[in-house]
């Protein structure tokens, strides 16, 4: 509601992400949700970190089904969790996300959010980098998480809003909404300039 | 349910804070809440930072109403803001809050939680500490927030899981949920080892 100009544009926010759509309403933005069948999620070998993100995210944008209105604005996400030098997907399976759960387990990873933000002349990408610390996890602790929480939908299989989250994760540096899925702060910002500049 | 042998004891928050009840609980603790009236939450005047979060969280242990069965854990904690030299407690009315948040606005202040663990034969202490970035905010995105949320209840007149956590954090450097009221994952590990060590 700050936003000066805001309510002349249509928002469409193209994510299945339950955490970005959160996220977006409760900064006080109204939108739309538009589901984006965007196909495989492949992106160039040599990218590493914020680049896959970046990328991902205008892949997205580009591959939007709908054509954009002039009063429209599209908003397409993608988050990557980085650790040393891989990125880590969201899990196949059980076994994937044990596995993923025990690289993160006692190390410090990143977490990237490449957001583009478009409309019919124009498009403006960024993104948001946090550190993230996890304590050593038990691999009871890690299967009992798995398990109940299912964290099949989520990149680095693990949720910081969750209970993994409360018990094992030491500290962060960056944004924790970013972790969530969406650097609200800086996309919020970044609205503002893209409506008013 | 990983700390072992927690269900031999009752563990019991002496705190109104939803936000520190919410924190506990989903951190898959099960406890008992308890009204402690302590009075007025004084501290000496030369106490600075987290030391006077753990002078009042211990303040609290010791003016607990109830005598401690051997059974029992009791919880206690003080949350403050520091900014520069300064600590910044609950507004007491709009004005104060309005006032300490346009101190907020375009700083990084610190926020401390001091914890207190004790039982009927032992007691630990401890803190955490968090920076906290705020972008510069205007007065009228200040007193809609103060208008809308009234965080009075709230030491630094906001709480980092609304909308002026939102729109205004940049980034934030420790524990999210410290900032909140209670750092969880340390105070997780710290309840393991009062009860298994």
């Amino acid at each position: 509601m700050f936003i000066p100009n805001i309510d002349k544009f249509r928002i469409i926010l193209a994510s299945q992400s339950p955490r970005r759509q959160q996220l977006l309403n409760d900064a006080g933005i109204t939108f739309d949700v538009v589901i984006n069948s965007s196909g495989d999620e492949n992106y160039p070998k040599q990218l590493v970190k914020e680049q896959i993100a970046v990328f991902l995210a205008k892949y997205k944008a580009k591959s939007f089904n709908g054509d954009l209105k002039e009063n429209e604005i599209l908003i397409t996400a993608d988050t990557i969790v980085w650790l040393k030098n891989e990125a880590l997907n969201k899990p196949v399976d059980f076994n994937d996300a044990v596995s993923i759960l025990q690289k993160l387990s006692g190390n410090c990873h990143q977490v990237y959010t490449g957001v583009c933000i478009k409309s019919i002349d124009k498009e403006v990408v960024f993104s948001a980098g946090t550190d993230v610390y996890f304590k050593k996890l038990s691999l009871e602790e890690i299967t009992y998480y798995v398990e109940n929480y299912k964290p099949y939908d989520k990149a680095g299989a693990y949720g910081i809003q969750e209970w993994i989250g409360y018990i094992a994760i030491e500290k962060i540096n960056g944004s924790f909404f970013n972790v969530m899925g969406l650097p609200i702060q800086k996309l919020y910002h970044e609205l503002d300039k893209f409506i008013n500049t």
